[in-house]
């Protein structure tokens, strides 16, 4: 019979592979009352390659006790130099999505969050046009117009802080926000902001790439989700689905086919990233489905 | 650095989920020197659900100690009342090929295995019809004409089963074999035939479906490989692949087309089956992939 | 240069295949003074087969002409034995949706709608619950509730008719809608009730499909548009389309993706029924994209 | 009832969009005794844009009164400023393959053929290696090895024309063909020269894609068909196909892996290329399926 007070959390490790790690990390949940319910993990080479290892499990009291269970496992992760984390499941990461005048991608956020399919608060939407505001309102959540103009990008980038900070937010969508990340955003956001590419990168890194799509004649169009890092379109990639083309579709079309792609590219990449499934080394992403 | 003489096995396991499976085994294989190189694991429900796992390992000794191994290992299974075995990787499979006269899953499967995609030494082809001596035994393999007609049905039955029994074949497959597998080779082979449906079981059950396929109109195409039970086109589905189509096709397209799914489909159940990734549980199974 | 009034028009046609159709088509429309902008056609046989056409053409003054025009390819149509119709792009067939507790095909359609992919004007939603009484209003579209029982089906039935006839609606769109439909209103919308199923059928007909598909353990789920006819779910197929899913999915899974299948299935169904691309012949139907 | 003798052509046409095309077509195929089998077009705008059309025709002498039509018809055609050709389907054309090392594409190719999905009669197997030969020769085709080095490489190019001449070759194949080929070679077979390239081009031109694909840890990888010109993969692009990879795939996985889109990739662009499906229109195909 399932316990009442049963709580979920999720331990996710990085760390040179050894012998060894998987059963002293199952022995440490076992011996301190938590039940595997899933483990995936992988190495890039079993001799001296590096280990990805996420467990999600159960424990009675996983909330009280996690910063007891943090420095108990402190111990067993030293000797093998893990880097690793323990988030609990019962709180929700706070989210920021940046839009601008596609509402596609916004959309299907707001809309799976409604059906409870996005793990996180949504603490606001921020734009730089008002075209969005209605509907981020009608859904409950608040909207903030910050206008951003070649002269004014400072004070957009201060107030962007502001903002992130006064709301506590953990990551960023931009959700075809069509302006580039200051360098300060990124690096206060390491591997917390997601962008959508509307191309399968990396063909069509930069502007238009269903224009350039169409000029290439290519036979699929594509769309990428990354994290956003210094290098524009070059961020560890987490997710890219394509649909078919034919000769048949002008740019418009390109446009309108390609939307239905962007928006389930992004959406999955967030769930994912939201559920801890995403572990980002190097310049890619190992994701845990 | 690679230890030289490091052996390779896959340890299978089925058992009602409890807490302290994972650690159990875990340290079990890493107290008897063995390091986890890949581990999947699935369970139907934590809480009084079935667990299965499947962990790939390098032990040193492994073929030689592989007796001993066992024996110890057993302790560890009995209180978690756990149905496993232990495969070494360096032992393969025998397989018997059974085909008529469409030849597109047999060309796969003799294509695949000189490319060193299948884990498995083919014993032999058996065939109702003569069609595929030549293309058979060009590849090195045994060819044996065993003609099937409503009379000579059990005489057949008998020189399957002499062959089979004689080649020390473990798996069977059945690359559109179109006759029904007697229920004795069924209970010899349980779980260790594999058959290719030509649709998307449950649908198009029985003969003709691409017939069928065609007089309902479907936009769809599919087939299924599956183990063979006694009930037809019902047993454990272990893969199902689709193919798109129109009303420009006729039953001769639906065919063409539908070959290129067969194929593919079985190769992969094949594959996996092979891999030790499939474990059949109720009328399902479980895939790890 | 593009002329200002120039106005779009579709014009379909099935008949017996003979010689001579085209040409006689063709050329009927450009001594009409229209440009064929489009044209497609498929023949189930060339000799005694069944010929259909769709072709999209441009006339100057189509909407001022239409009957002119009507009654001069009646005499071109005649000894082709042509069923055929002309409809005029700039006129908009009238929807009404029938919606139940699931909200998720619903606001595909809504939401392609206000981004002007729907050739059409949704005349209502209606519903037998309350639930989407707001969403519904704020798209600017009338909500009637039309509470069924048992006991109230015939009155239901006959709000309805009148509701349909009262909106002057052409098409009814079932999203999700899980009632039995009479057959007095499947009569007088011979072909313009489209539903959409859960399930690739003809496999899972019937009620929880996603159940059905657990039970049998499939690797791969589905979802069906198609017209509704007198019997359960065996109407002409208009599309269909699946999702890959595994053993790690329960019954909740399944609904959830599928839910993602079903609402892009029934958008496309939609949208290619309105744009005039689906001609039924017997149980089946010709999809020119 | 069939007309015995009933032969069967194919019609191609391109030439700027105008009013009446069609009409003008039609009308004269059917004046001279021929039946529309199957017909497609496309403009890239209806207004001064260009116009492309494939007609499949049935006509009781064509190859009697080939020249007859072909003279007749250049009267339709003028009026139009038509580039347009008839092939007579009775008539296959010759193909070269042009082989290395990797043997998936080639296999590919003879296997088709032999199932009678070619339309073409393969005239002989070039390479640079002796790997092929018996492979080639077992199917009954002739095997040619021209070795090529960095010195050789004229000599090679001399023989090679000197063979495809010889074997009145209209079309090449390169299946994973290694080498760059020379200037001569693709200015004499204009369009009619097919490479398969193994990245979903444009993105990893040149050298070692798949390589290329891992260390940008993209989710998919692809292959590509292309008439060859003088620019290094930039040719215009016949058809394109993706498969899904995920973190665990390493190099090898993805070679592996890629064989079985490029295989099918090359394939499709070769039958359709042989049905003359494709029409190059500046760097970019119209591919009527």
């Amino acid at each position: 019979m399932m316990k009442e007070n049963l709580e979920k959390g999720i331990l996710l490790i990085s760390c040179p592979d050894k012998e060894g790690i998987v059963a002293a990390v199952s022995t440490f949940l076992f011996s301190n009352g938590s039940n595997i319910i899933h483990s995936d993990q992988h190495s890039t080479d079993p001799v001296q390659g590096h280990f990805f290892m996420r467990i999600e499990f159960s424990h009675p009291h996983l909330n009280d006790q996690l910063a007891v269970l943090k420095e108990a496992f402190d111990e067993t992760a030293k000797p093998f130099k893990m880097e690793w984390s323990i988030t609990v499941s019962s709180k929700k990461p706070r989210l920021a999505i940046f839009a601008t005048k596609e509402d596609h991608c916004l959309q299907e956020l707001l809309w799976r969050w409604q059906l409870g399919e996005l793990h996180a608060d949504i603490a606001m939407v921020i734009s730089n046009h008002l075209d969005f505001k209605e509907l981020t309102e009608n859904a409950g959540i608040p909207f903030y117009h910050v206008p951003v103009t070649k002269e004014s990008k400072p004070e957009a980038t201060t107030e962007h802080l502001r903002l992130l900070k006064a709301h506590r937010v953990a990551t960023i969508i931009l959700a075809r926000y069509m302006q580039i990340i200051p360098e300060e955003l990124i690096h206060l956001y390491h591997n917390e902001i997601i962008n959508i590419h509307h191309s399968f990168l990396p063909a069509f890194i930069g502007g238009n790439p269903y224009q350039q799509a169409f000029d290439r004649g290519v036979k699929l169009i594509g769309a990428t989700a990354h994290y956003v890092n210094a290098k524009l379109d070059e961020g560890p990639i987490i997710e890219q689905d394509i649909t078919r083309i034919t000769h048949r579709y002008n740019v418009t079309d390109l446009k309108r086919h390609g939307k239905d792609i962007e928006r389930i590219v992004l959406y999955r990449a967030v769930k994912w990233h939201l559920e801890k499934r995403v572990i980002v080394h190097g310049n890619k992403t190992i994701v845990f489905q």
